[in-house]
């Protein structure tokens, strides 16, 4: 998916955000977010939303030199969604699909999400997710590639949503004969998970967690490590969480991928032909 | 008021929409934001929005050709708000505080406002408008300030909304023995109101109108004619309607304004201690 000349009015509030999370200093936020709109100027807006916010954010670290401006934002969570872990396991194991129960929550969990701008309740967005009928449903795709599937590569998109994506990695593995990579960005950018973050939400325990070789807020395959790749090329059924991997993995239309998301953006709403809010489980 | 860092995104998005109303060029839409975006990199944001969206809309007119891109829109809130004239006049003719209902009801046309970016629903802002409480309620101090007063500045805000204002100016006079001076803009900008927008509403049946000799989405006193300024200086009370108008007058602390508006930007909200949505019949 292409980024829309939209998306600006929302890439300069994340550049905003971003650099007051980093620092205090105002002069520092009008000098990031000057470079940014420079960048914006030259760029022809034909690569992905997370194409552009790796530029975007690689500037803002220049700019403010700080690394990881959402490092405090992303431990909070995990120790949130690791103290609902409990109540939330046994949500999915009362439940009469379980599969299911742990697929909308994992779903809940991609609410946690600091680039899209939009404010969340979770405990609200949970209680909705458990009921509301999903806008586009390929439920029964996702059994039939689950249960022929000897490789399963689970794409994670954020922190604290990590420990949500756990507890559906448990419920397909206890019901499925597979095995299970969990993919995690190589390095810090907004709140998506790092192999930090994975080892906080304890996904070594139910998954082998590897990084993608890239530190893009989605999957840049020409950006991925060779070994990723591999992985990407082998894996039988690929489950792909949140908004940055729609973006960026929406075209691979010969890959056997389940986009799993809850949409936070009118223009991602518009390229599925569904509305904000709306929930996600499409095979490519 | 000053314009914030925060104003950016907002202002971007203007940009945008303003640009794809003026023309259907994909090609003239970019360079209208890039040249914006240059424009705001220069910028130190020591003026009033209403300062900052004259410049950035007139690169837009210079970019795109079009000189009054929002003409269409103005003309059909004018006849809408004509429309609806007999049903809110009958509204307040029959309530128990005729003038409260008739501001009410010229905070609710406030609603008509293309800059803000806020989707409206003008029905259901009427609606609530004629129940919610103000958050700023200084209407005794209005009633005290009208009832020794000789002459009264109406600062108009939008087209369309300048009917709902036509309906507090008739209750006005009807109540109180003064002449009413209706200031509207000497040049097009977004869907404020000009001469030709109190033409179709029919002000100059219940007041003189009179142009503010500027085209900001405001009133920069530094900008306005000489004519309009006497009127300024010499008015005994001033209603001031909407966003733009506070922004630039909310200094003017020994003038008599009652600003008369509806919140519909988190700035400012924060600035008046309020909330969004927030209605506001403010003393300065």
């Amino acid at each position: 998916m292409k980024t829309f000349i939209d998306c600006l009015p929302c890439i300069i509030r994340q550049a905003l955000e971003t650099s007051r999370l980093s620092t205090g200093d105002e002069k520092i936020h009008k000098k990031a977010v000057d470079r940014v709109m420079a960048f914006l100027m030259e760029s022809d807006y034909q690569c992905s939303p997370p194409e552009v916010a790796r530029h975007v954010y690689k500037i803002i670290n220049e700019v403010t030199g700080e690394r990881d401006p959402y490092k405090a934002i992303k431990a909070e969570y995990n120790r949130l969604a690791l103290k609902m872990y409990p109540r939330l396991k046994k949500t999915i194991v009362d439940s009469a699909d379980s599969l299911l129960t742990a697929i909308r929550l994992a779903v809940a969990g991609n609410i946690i999400d600091f680039g899209a701008g939009v404010k969340f309740d979770l405990e609200e967005t949970i209680r909705e997710t458990l009921v509301r009928p999903f806008a586009v449903y390929d439920y029964e795709k996702l059994k039939d590639s689950l249960s022929t599937a000897g490789l399963l590569l689970y794409l994670g998109d954020n922190a604290g949503e990590i420990v949500f994506d756990k507890l559906l990695v448990e419920e397909i593995t206890g019901k499925y004969s597979l095995k299970v990579c969990y993919a995690v960005k190589s390095e810090p950018i907004i709140n998506d998970a790092t192999v930090e973050d994975a080892r906080e939400a304890g996904m070594a325990g139910v998954a082998e967690v590897i990084e993608n070789g890239q530190g893009a807020p989605g999957t840049i395959l020409d950006l991925c490590s060779a070994e990723f790749l591999e992985i990407y090329n082998n894996a039988d059924v690929i489950i792909s969480k949140g908004q940055g991997n729609y973006e960026t993995l929406d075209g691979e239309k010969e890959k056997n991928i389940f986009f799993l998301l809850k949409v936070k953006c009118a223009l991602i709403a518009r390229h599925l032909k569904i509305k904000e809010g709306d929930m996600v489980l499409k095979r490519v």
